[in-house]
């Protein structure tokens, strides 16, 4: 027995599939949802970290970055919640015109944005995020409220591609966190970020915190979307996050693959456009896997100037697929990873002239 | 005991691997020979389905494409067929100077290549299929004929890179099917593909019919190469396709892990060039999995203008390499993921001064 | 009981994970510490293969290389040989401040270096490897000494992105096996490895002998540099291999999720560099697992000419971060693949004004 145990282990160790998870001083195993709650207890402990400096960096201050000359502050109130989460909410597959039987809804966590001062809601709690937008020059200046009630545990929010002093990171870093990596329930915190030339794209932001993996894997991810100064728009702009809703998280008896917290097309965003319009999709892989993103119908240059229908990504890296709309039609768009694909990493893509 | 059967559950919704197939109106587990026995019942059964139309775009018509001025339709007869496959037809690894001791045979389903009017066969059933070559300017002209009488199951050709209106998209959408994305055993349907200026280059076609991912699985993939009009041919150009044979679809006890759907030095194709010759070698993954082409003694311009020997790649996708050939010898190929290096993804590339 | 085995095996060969390994003339699964003794044990019994040729090739011989006119020979002096290995020597990981209390010192396979004509060593067995650095036009000379008197199996170095001779290519092919592909415990091999304009880079050398898989897996690999002839070296320049120690090799209870053989940060090598200085992060995956690289607080342009802060890669397949440094702080890099990033594959990055 003991060493079946011993094997089952050691199979495990070997397996590329999601396996512990970081809560505030302790790893945990992330395969069942038992371990999950454990990770969530444990989370829920955690208390604001007393600095230990260890190395001069720890204990230097930093001004909070200013937009560059013509640049401005464009500010955000984001606030962090539980919410109610149906995967499903048509209970079908549009695609395969399937029922979806499974029981769906859990309790995700996810980002809402608010008007200014947190006056009120804009829209509800989404899966990813609000999206974030700024210029080059600019600096993002977000409001960040953790109204973590459900799970009590403390929040942050962690961008990608801009720069930031470490006040502004947003990571939980145990004895070095910074002022933003730790933001209890109940608490504001503003971070600043700057938009550098070199931040022009899509990029991902996420929770960070003390439980930050576990906190992903129930929705807490957005974008930001930093274009040149006046860039165009495109008429057409669409974030997609590919991931999944594991049972672990929603205690469900299947995986939901799911393209923005929603699986199996006519739930995944249903993107609608006319010929001759300048179509964006920006496709970022918001779990541990790998994905890729084809859309029927379309093919676009990669950044290296090649044409490609499906490129891959990996966890957080972001592929933006861009042309000028000229096929009039229903299309899928998918990961081609086919058992991603199978278990609702869907969606339709409508073209009318 | 019900705990157990649970968390098995949960920690398979947790696993990378193939995790489920859809079969026309269902979703079936994609783990064991008996949940494709019961998905490949479903699959039988599917009927053409009736129109339900949605949206304005579910009711146009669009015309069939043709050639741009300069350009010509290239015409292929393809037939799908199941046939009795053979990964490791030496039984032996040269690489590794070993016997293959399993069971190997199984039934496959594959494209087929006819002349004219589906008059003769063009070589056997091959994974992958036959190869498509065009010009940009021309339309690709596919007479598809469903020869599957052993599962008895709609299959269609659905290609990437190139232009098609819904009609020729080759994917099964239930109610919102168009006439290419349901050819049912016995049944013919001519596919018409543009080439567009961005169409040049290296593409997958692939079943996506009703019971897709498992066909798929089984074989039904193949290659476009569509070249700028007068372009070059390379002297030696070889597609592999980097794919598993599981056992779901072999019946065998362990994963064959194929170029083209053979597995092990000896059985993979073994190419040869000699110097001087414009080496090609189109790489891309057939299965869900992401992989890497490496060959050793050489290396080659990736898209970017870097210097690459072992460039990865997700499902579907696919990566050129090519080169000036310069070094004699007997070269391996191989993914370096190394338990498909290890299960059978290698092969010999063998240059003569 | 038979079934359930059965559906066991096929479960199995549906799955990513580490699968089987080849020990001359062998396949071993590669899923228990049990199964790597055995596949050891099979390795340990291999002699050098006779020769088999069956193509002209096979028979040819082959001048050693000369450096071009202006490049020189640069010589190294390496060992391999086992190591007793703590993943994780000050038993801590400090991003989360908590103790790691498994069993973690293993048997590792490493490569070392020595002064000229293996006088001294240069410092321990390290994972990874020395740097063996080099120009364009020069020819890398490695002296090669087996010294595995505890597993006692013979090992070589294939090396990616420089030329070299089918002698030189340090693979083990059975009975086509040329001089640089089995070097037994005790022996010595001298391999020269031409740097061509195409091999300017970082590329990865591992082992590729008659149990290469297993022995990689132990630690078995190390870098090159190619610069392109009086290119300037970084101020700071740090190669990090992605990879797991796994349950197989190591007989722990869990995957230890490696930089460079250690896992957790303060472990993981803890980068420093200056404002102002130019600092480059070369990184690959050491392991059959794909990865990202992504560093907390910066951004860099890829081969494309695209910004980027987390790309993705494959098994020993190589990424460079370069920068000019210009942010202060206590810095995270990791992998963004939550499984592995929370199992150790996190380190610090510390930059001072």
């Amino acid at each position: 027995m003991r060493d079946i145990q011993r094997r089952q282990f050691i199979a495990d160790g070997a397996s590329a599939a999601l396996l512990c998870a970081l809560a505030g001083g302790h790893a945990f195993p992330f395969k069942t949802a038992s371990d999950v709650k454990r990770a969530d207890a444990a989370a829920r402990k955690v208390k604001r970290p007393k600095a230990v400096p260890k190395d001069p960096v720890d204990t230097m201050s930093f001004p909070t970055p200013q937009p560059q000359p013509g640049g401005v502050a464009r500010e955000y109130w984001i606030q962090a919640r539980p919410a109610r989460w149906d995967p499903v909410p048509t209970g079908r597959d549009e695609w395969m015109n399937m029922h979806i039987p499974r029981r769906r809804k859990f309790m995700a966590l996810a980002y809402q944005q608010y008007t200014s001062g947190f006056a009120e809601p804009i829209g509800g709690p989404s899966i990813p995020g609000p999206i974030l937008e700024a210029e080059v020059g600019d600096t993002l200046v977000v409001h960040f409220r953790n109204d973590d009630h459900h799970f009590g545990q403390a929040h942050t929010m962690h961008p990608h591609g801009v720069r930031y002093t470490p006040d502004y990171d947003g990571s939980y870093l145990s004895s070095f966190t910074r002022a933003g990596g730790f933001i209890a329930p109940g608490e504001e915190f503003t971070y600043t970020w700057e938009c550098l030339p070199g931040s022009a794209g899509v990029w991902p932001y996420h929770d960070h915190g003390p439980n930050g993996t576990i906190s992903v894997a129930r929705g807490m991810f957005g974008a930001l979307i930093i274009r040149d100064k006046g860039a165009k728009k495109p008429d057409v702009e669409q974030v997609l996050v590919l991931h999944a809703l594991t049972p672990q998280v929603t205690e469900a008896d299947a995986v939901f693959q799911c393209f923005n917290g929603r699986a199996f097309a006519g739930n995944t965003p249903t993107v609608r456009s006319r010929v001759g319009q300048d179509v964006a999709f920006h496709a970022y892989g918001g779990d541990g896997m790998f994905h890729t993103f084809h859309v029927h119908g379309h093919r676009w240059l990669n950044d290296a100037g090649a044409h490609v229908d499906n490129p891959s990504f990996g966890p957080h890296e972001v592929v933006t697929a861009r042309w000028t709309e000229d096929n009039v039609g229903r299309w899928l768009y998918h990961c081609h990873v086919f058992s991603h694909q199978d278990a609702g990493m869907a969606g339709w893509y409508l073209v009318e002239p």
